[in-house]
């Protein structure tokens, strides 16, 4: 049996002597600045592309170790490394922030996604705490004032749907509200805060929880209805998993445990529900139905669901002493750390395919960067802590 | 021993007591008009949106087998069936094709893809063959105008990309292009079809084609360069392959034995590049540096990737007498025909796994209908009998 502490070593040192040295070690780009994200199973450089949500998720990452865990000079200098690149060269007229861009800072895809925008607020507003400089915090705030003006058509220009025929509302963005009007509090009106976050806890949980289900859905009619469309049928277990820790912490901090009850419950439907029974993990896209998804890399087993499955575990039974939330962890603990890691040459393997072997040797790409191993490495280590008390 | 003789009954069977009455038992709205497409493992529907490009694409094949192989009534009632929903509801105002449509024709997916158009070029085109319309012929020879003016920016206003900062053209358009003015050759004025097939054969053959790689790129720039960049080093084996047997059918009417076998090289070339020396098949997608793709599918083996290249392979042989196309013909049918047809159902699955087994187990779908399988069939088979002369 492994005990609470060595659970606890083994978190706070894979963060801290394996995934945190792998990326200074391998992705600053002294020369043009910013991060190199593509790396491959050594560290080194196959692309060098700079994508803005990875550019600022990582800005994010060493602003809040340096924050939460140990004021480290180099973390911060990495996070103002990131930052400099990112504003001098991420924002388009109208101060969205692009997609992409060239090694040397070059816009390369236009500003279509408004997850750009969310995760460079999380970026400045975390180095605004590390730092107390007035222009990211400015950058942090107008940032999200803006995504809370483009958030009831998200797409805008770029979105290639018919306007009328089916809306659909997407679950992504009051999700990570939830989370942004935390991380930016600091810089923002209480009473804003606040009625984001009632707004956020009762999206996730009342309108894109589907309870004849007992699951949350990705898409939903404005109404908060089921719609019968690929899109309407689309689950995204680990999506909901990592959602569940958020409104975890917003029912803490409102001390509402029926809320948390409920968190629990969804966790521990959707992990009954997305368990590959035959070789184990999460599946990443489900169709409600049972009919094919749209999605061909729908059986794989992604680093971040499994990554996020562990905090929401952690923190669900840490929070209501629910014992299935521990024996799944454990199970989940066990799967996570057979197939992820690389013992080798360090980090975690991103993309495995349904048997659990590497589908893609890399550390790191267009999606894959410095965020979610070292921020649930970081969340599960504090939640150990926390349980040992 | 397999006989060239039992290889041409098979295709010719599997066309014509198979997948065709597969289509024409469970595909049709008789309701609404138009044809599901999205078909279980058994032909039930599981979904009733109906794309433009599957919606052209079964319209063009019962009308090509009405005109090449029996004037059939059923199958040109099909064909006008899939037609008069199409012309009804399956066009802006500026008379480019939407992507999708709910179910009666309402509008879903704006005309973002130029690839509907082509589609939609080719469904008429043969439909104008196969019953002398005028209304049907003119809806071709004006879609097909669209897309050459089109063709140079062929995403508009949808593109995400920042124009100029790195320029790339795609390998889609000029590769259907060839097979497009052949297909409306008839309403086509012959200076702009020996035009258009020029570029197109200089294009795929000169441009995307790259000597050193002895392989053909999905983009390069527009000096026909390569770009090293995602979109740059992505190679897609499937779509080379299907190019060739469009290129040896032009390099046969103009009589050109060099770009016969310069075809054939490319296409072994491909064949020895992309095999799956391990679980056999081709890979869908592979990076010509060997760094990790974007595409999370790429190890995954494709129905249409196989069909066109027993097309491209029983042609190779045909045109020049090369064994080594003969050779791989065998060795890509046995694992075609081991791993893709339903002996149960009927029709042929989709998407397998790297190791051959059924990922989705779906008849048809978002981009699976009736097309490759009964195209590839009928061309097989073709050229069998032309063997066997």
């Amino acid at each position: 049996m492994i005990t609470t502490q060595s659970y606890t070593q083994l978190y706070r040192d894979a963060l801290l002597k394996d995934v945190i040295p792998f990326w200074q070690q391998h992705s600053v780009d002294q020369q043009a600045g910013g991060f190199f994200t593509c790396l491959d199973q050594q560290g080194k450089v196959y692309d060098t592309d700079k994508f803005v949500w990875l550019q600022a998720r990582q800005v994010w990452t060493f602003s809040m170790l340096y924050n939460q865990v140990e004021q480290c000079p180099d973390w911060l200098a990495m996070a103002e490394h990131g930052a400099s690149f990112l504003k001098t060269y991420g924002r388009a007229e109208d101060g969205s922030w692009y997609f992409s861009l060239t090694r040397d800072g070059q816009p390369l895809v236009q500003p279509y996604n408004i997850f750009s925008d969310c995760f460079a607020t999380m970026a400045f507003g975390q180095l605004s705490v590390a730092t107390g400089n007035d222009e990211y915090a400015r950058i942090a705030k107008s940032t999200f004032e803006q995504i809370l003006r483009r958030r009831d058509n998200p797409k805008g220009q770029w979105s290639k749907a018919i306007a009328g025929t089916r809306p659909l509302k997407n679950f992504a963005l009051p999700m990570i509200l939830c989370n942004l009007s935390l991380e930016i509090e600091h810089l923002l009106d209480q009473t804003l805060v606040d009625q984001t976050i009632d707004e956020c806890i009762h999206e996730v949980m009342d309108v894109f929880y589907d309870p004849d289900l007992g699951l949350i859905r990705e898409n939903v009619t404005p109404e908060g209805k089921f719609s019968d469309s690929y899109e309407g049928r689309l689950l995204n277990p680990g999506h909901a998993i990592e959602a569940m820790w958020f409104i975890m912490d917003l029912a803490t901090r409102r001390n509402d445990h029926a809320l948390l009850d409920k968190a629990v419950r969804i966790t521990l439907n959707t992990l009954e529900y997305a368990w590959d029974s035959q070789f184990g993990g999460l599946f990443y896209f489900m169709d409600s139905q049972g009919h094919p998804p749209q999605q061909l890399e729908w059986d794989q087993k992604l680093w971040w669901v499994h990554v996020e499955t562990l905090v929401t575990l952690l923190k669900g039974h840490h929070k209501t002493g629910n014992q299935a939330c521990w024996d799944w962890f454990e199970r989940v603990h066990a799967y996570t750390w057979a197939h992820f890691p690389d013992p080798v040459h360090g980090e975690w393997y991103g993309y495995l395919n349904r048997r659990g072997e590497v589908l893609l040797p890399l550390k790191g790409g267009k999606w894959k960067g410095c965020f979610h191993v070292p921020r649930g490495l970081y969340q599960c280590w504090q939640t150990l802590v926390n349980l040992e008390k």
